[in-house]
């Protein structure tokens, strides 16, 4: 892990730009409130937990400017409108507004710098939890092969970058790794956004072997038995375990599915939505049209163009797709290995 | 079909050159055997139709700088080592030595090229009678929705670009609007490609409604009830009907089961090797990794960058993927609509 993704810094944060990977590392100031909420937006962060962990910071900046009331509750407003699936976001504004609503204006800015310190610390020691867990199943499956690398297939990032620290599909990926077991990640470059280049980029610092994929390639490799499990985060699961997560999730699920893979959710439990009672009620966020009509028009051996592909074409693009329970074998969370069916158990005290 | 996607011109021939669509419009000259070997190979034209009767051309090119024995069966090797999954390839070149291995050399050279324009005249009489049995498919699902429109799914493009009239997969499309039936497109991109392109720019020259959408989205809009249908084309047909075709048509053929939607295979009895037992004996081609690894990076409101992701960086890239024929509602061939069940009753004469 090179670079901190989030960091309070004096008076303000710092976000490694996350759009400008893995072409470059820049660095971006949050001063203001806005800041932060165009940040998330923008998706310069991305990741569910660091979604949360960046409006928890936002909320702080805006309590520099103003500490009212009405400016917190302008705050949560405008930072919980930023992307309506990763359930994190809400999970992460409703611990500031528990913590600072009571609280006199003159100790809101200090508390809610504290909080987000707290959320911060607390994603970085669930995630290594994860990875403890999950390293648990990939030592079965490195039992089984004999010498051979276990072969995981992951999609989009749930990284470090995605979140403060050790990721939370990546972390078992990276606990086998430090634990010695030989591992080989197949990285599906999930457009439209190419997040996977940012999983690359991770495992190859890492020193984890890898390779990328086209994200249609995913069938055919399970198909001629070249996986061995999947691992992807989660945006949000839903009470009866169906699971919003990077559009293109449930493709990989239904291969898994049909060709005996065992496809598993690392996620902490502030991912679990209990008020969320199917995958049917997950909000699906719809972006802007250009990212996937913005392409590179690829000429063998002449020169490259790059351009908006067919000008106005009428396009699609949902965020996000969702995989449902009968399809998943289990939930990685911090406290254990969890199948769908008994995700209710976590349900008290689940946002602790 | 704004324009011929290969013809004859004079000593030589022409093709549209596909690798610069949707950007620009260029046509390349072929006038040796190497220039039809090396279009096919770069993808200049693709589609297996196409690519058969490209080959075809390939061998009349060579059959006028030398007629001879040996330079025949050198036209055959180096056209059939082109691309391996296509089998409509080795058809059209079998066709060619059929016609012409019993000649005297002096007469090859105007059966060659009489044998290709055979080839190009009947892929267009197919592929509009592959329209006619498909129009009935989607007239059935029209009568059953009422004023909406039929909304289809494609994969790829298997439009006319991809043959020399019609198209397969889409020659049902055309053959809706034709009769007056409102059809929608969801057209997917197609990494790492991006033959979706393809299809919308001709789908939009059309005037046929259709989206664009990445391809990891096809399992969301089938999950929503947002397709009625899927057809794709085939680059090879095994004989238990399994079948080959662009890599992720198996990962919505999986959708599509999962949500009873029907799945369909639009392609000529050329594509149906009955010598191929299933899936398993399809050759899969492996293309050059930088197919992958070159992406556009998209920075919001910020400079484009345009470069090898990660150069270096290990690469699948398998071109195909097989679609197992438990999968596939039927296949539409231009002597009918036929379950995979029963495509052993074409094998009699199904080259013809």
């Amino acid at each position: 892990m090179p670079y901190q993704t989030l960091y309070r810094d004096g008076d303000g944060a710092v976000i490694l730009d996350q759009t400008r990977l893995p072409f470059g590392v820049a660095h971006r100031r949050l001063q203001r409130l806005e800041d932060a909420a165009d940040a998330i937006r923008s998706m310069q962060v991305r990741g569910a937990p660091l979604i949360g962990a960046t409006a928890a910071c936002g909320v702080a900046l805006a309590m520099q400017t103003d500490a009212s009331d009405a400016a917190l509750a302008s705050a949560l407003d405008v930072l919980g409108a930023t992307r309506p699936t990763a359930v994190n976001l809400h999970w992460a504004l409703a611990r500031m507004q528990a913590a600072l609503t009571a609280l006199r204006a003159a100790d809101r800015m200090a508390v809610a710098w504290s909080e987000f310190a707290a959320i911060c610390a607390e994603d970085i020691a669930t995630n290594a939890a994860i990875g403890r867990h999950g390293l648990e199943l990939i030592r079965r499956i490195a039992g089984a092969r004999g010498d051979r690398p276990v072969r995981v297939m992951t999609h989009c990032n749930a990284g470090w970058l995605a979140t403060l620290g050790h990721g939370t599909a990546l972390a078992p990926v990276y606990a086998a790794q430090g634990a010695g077991i030989a591992v080989e990640v197949w990285v599906s470059e999930t457009r439209p956004r190419n997040q996977g280049l940012l999983t690359a980029w991770e495992l190859r610092d890492a020193g984890v072997a890898h390779r990328l994929i086209a994200d249609n390639a995913a069938g055919l490799l399970m198909s001629r038995g070249e996986v061995d499990l999947v691992i992807t985060g989660a945006d949000r699961v839903a009470a009866n375990g169906d699971t919003a997560n990077k559009i293109g999730t449930y493709l990989k699920a239904l291969a898994a599915h049909d060709n005996g893979v065992p496809f598993y959710i690392a996620a902490p439990r502030s991912t679990i939505d209990h008020d969320c009672p199917s995958g049917a009620d997950i909000p699906i966020e719809e972006r802007d049209g250009d990212e996937v009509r913005h392409v590179h028009g690829m000429a063998a051996g002449q020169a490259d163009i790059v351009a908006i592909a067919l000008p106005g074409a009428a396009v699609a693009n949902p965020a996000f797709d969702v995989t449902p329970a009968r399809l998943i074998t289990a939930i990685v969370t911090e406290v254990g290995v969890v199948p769908p069916e008994r995700l209710h158990q976590l349900a008290t005290g689940a946002s602790g």
